[in-house]
């Protein structure tokens, strides 16, 4: 049983499209894998926008391009290169201005009620049909 | 930023101790990591014991060292291996005989209640938390 | 760009053919991915048989089924498990009597010349290509 | 047994030393696993860099920053996101002007001579050799 090559890409990401994630949160979508369930994306979040509180359930890296993440770690202005492991617990990740970061989670992230179950998950093939729509 | 190296490794298997995991079926725990959720065990399973439906959030493989698992792909007896993709919803897994296999999974599996939300996680935290027990 | 999911699959294992390896060590193919360079297979090594000096260029992870394999950790009967992490570095495995043992290897294995270069590289591809030829 | 959970990280990155790599490339290390091999960094190419060919024996994924990468693909400009499959060869990738790219390689690369047997390998552990040194 073999799991098949990826084909290699070459990809001017401004010329794919923006889609809607969620209330002032777009990405476009640069890599997806149905084996690893990885996924990488360039999110724009315009100011105010946010995250909802969530748990990683995949390590997750990313790059802040332009703008201001503010999450638990702290401030994260452009240039900023952080690592989110399996199992961290983000309450919420906001964005003050406008910002522009690569993002790569090695897994599905779920996203809590209050009580800390899960409400819905967010994992590649989510992205997928987003993407699709 | 650097991962630690795990140590090199060699047990024999039936020197570690059964963990319960739930009616029936137990566990010996071979491996955990904190940096990408994979995880490996022993399961041995009483006849007539089952998994609940269950959706695979990393991909899955098993080899049944001997008795039978019977699931949604058919019966497999001692000698099978499978593999389990990234995504794949189990309705009910089940053991009609006392049965023996290895088991690794590539992150967390859903446990799923009837309406297809997620009831509860089993990751490689829960079952490093029932070793500790 | 999105990475295939591998398809589901439950297999018999003794109904898979043997492939010649190297002298006295056959192996029947479970799985190779073309995404992380992960290899599955069961090995049977004749009295005598052994792999030559070669590291780790991903972490492997094996289970004896029956027979011994004796290596730098020492004598590996059937029933042990045991995790080679990244890096390791193997003088020498060798297999006094008949043993066929489960491995999974995570990217390629080097085999070595005896300054410690690499003579040639043992990954998915070519297990692929034997088991074609 | 058990891999550990890497720590949470956030980094400005023009914070971290430059590293020399090869003549007119240096890197700073973002992150480097000792479970996985995966690695990540920032480049610096001069202009006229260029690294010689290579086969990568993990996949990579890169993001051009400013400047220009040419190679196999063709020219990538700033803004270019690229997936280089496990098993890639790449005769040459060149600079003809100054350029910075993140890029994440999930395993060794493998430095060739003209035969294509290997002359050297690039791997996470060589990388955290050179950022102690």
């Amino acid at each position: 049983m073999s799991a098949e090559t990826p084909n290699e890409v070459m990809v001017v990401v401004r010329d794919l499209p923006w889609i809607r994630m969620i209330d002032g949160i777009d990405f476009r979508l640069l890599f997806t894998s149905g084996e690893t369930g990885r996924w990488s994306v360039l999110f724009r979040c315009q100011p105010g926008s946010f995250f909802p509180a969530h748990k990683h359930y995949g390590a997750g890296e990313y790059f802040v391009l332009q703008g201001r993440m503010e999450y638990r770690m702290g401030s994260a202005p452009g240039g900023t290169w952080g690592y989110e492991p399996l199992g961290t617990v983000h309450e919420m990740t906001k964005f003050p201005e406008y910002t522009e970061l690569l993002f790569t989670n090695f897994g599905p992230v779920a996203f809590l009620k209050e009580d800390g179950s899960v409400l819905a998950m967010l994992d590649h093939v989510y992205l997928e049909q987003l993407a699709r729509a």
